[in-house]
């Protein structure tokens, strides 16, 4: 959140009395025909004015008449382990920035350090999915919007975020399980493949796909580039005016 | 977060005018002597600049220049349980709403949701005081100020807070032991003694004193409006100006 400094207020009210004397000294030289007068005329109204301008600036400033919130979203991306959705939220994230909004980046990296992640099972995923409803909520509380990346593989988890939380988007990062296993650079599916990992999405734990997802982006033929660009147009159309 | 309307710049334009206008009616009446032209002058000028002042104001709107990043704080109170902190803190909350800033509220209670509390032995209030550092930091990356109200009775977590946060303010909501247990309400002092809680603070545990404290409230003998005052004018004059 930003507030407006003095020395802003001041160097606008010179920025519009340039504007606004020249408009006089035309104006005036116009209803009697004398530059000299309406230069004297302008030079008056220069002296006078900046300083009300000024005093009228700082006023308002302290109206909060006509000032709108900032309505929060929520972009939540889901989908199964390396369909690419934390490439595409870190991507729109950094493009969201240039709008000027309170935003903030919550992935299940940097949640760790926050909310202790108890385990994987279906109860505890979801016990986990409440707290980080809780999070989002809160920082909506304050006009922060934010970029969520889960695997989120329960629809009761998803929907759970969805009644908590205001201008819910649900982004479905879908690609195939092959496709994300070929790109297990992380060695993940090779592991739960093995058994050493439990309850992992997609191997031995279900993916329950979103029915009313409001953006679906397929990770096999849709560039990270091509995915901004659709969800941040629809950002832009519903939540930033 | 706040963003002005296109009302608001219409109306703040008209207050403008009514000021503006009557400034150059007077000018051109001392000018030229001459009441009529001088009212002409005027109107062709209230027509004129009334469209201009919209646009310039629309145009600043779009400028970032000279908007400053409002500085979060956190203010953190800390005591021996029943001294007065939730009390203290809910009205200190309510008054600093009034500055119009981005505000939020962390208490125990509230916090039970998001971050799962998971036991009370030194280590694990030191490592829930750690999360509860992360979610003051998250916030204050987005300009949001707390008011957090915990016993947090070590000194190496309060110590972590105020490593982990930015314009930290520890409050000590100091009070007699005999005087919180006389106070017992809940009667959670009655069960300590007891044997029946472990590790409550003050009774089958150390509360360290803060030796830092940025303001110190004597719970025994000031009021809580006296306290909202001293802590209030302190955020004021070193953060909210």
């Amino acid at each position: 959140m930003y507030k407006d400094t003095n020395i802003r207020s001041l160097v606008k009210g010179f920025s519009w009395r340039l504007v606004a004397t020249t408009t006089t000294i035309i104006i005036v030289y116009i209803f009697f025909g004398r530059l000299d007068l309406a230069i004297a005329a302008g030079a008056l109204e220069w002296v006078a004015k900046i300083t009300l301008y000024w005093a009228h600036e700082r006023a308002w400033f302290k109206i909060r008449w006509g000032r709108k919130k900032i309505e929060p979203f929520n972009l939540w991306l889901t989908g199964l382990p390396l369909s690419g959705k934390t490439t595409i939220a870190d991507a729109v994230y950094q493009e969201l920035q240039k709008l000027d909004i309170p935003l903030e980046r919550i992935d299940s990296k940097d949640i760790r350090e926050l909310i202790p992640n108890i385990g994987f099972t279906r109860q505890e995923r979801n016990a986990h999915m409440h707290r980080i409803g809780h999070l989002i909520k809160t920082l909506q509380n304050n006009s922060v919007s934010t970029v969520a990346s889960f695997v989120s593989p329960y629809r009761e988890s998803r929907k759970a975020i969805r009644e908590m939380v205001k201008n819910n988007v649900v982004v479905y990062v879908k690609a195939d399980l092959q496709t994300c296993q070929e790109r297990d650079y992380k060695g993940v599916y090779e592991k739960a493949l093995r058994g050493e990992l439990e309850n992992f999405s997609g191997i031995n734990d279900v993916y329950e796909e979103p029915q009313h997802a409001e953006i679906i982006i397929e990770s096999d033929t849709v560039s990270v580039e091509e995915a901004v660009k659709i969800i941040v147009k629809f950002i832009e159309k519903n939540y930033v005016k």
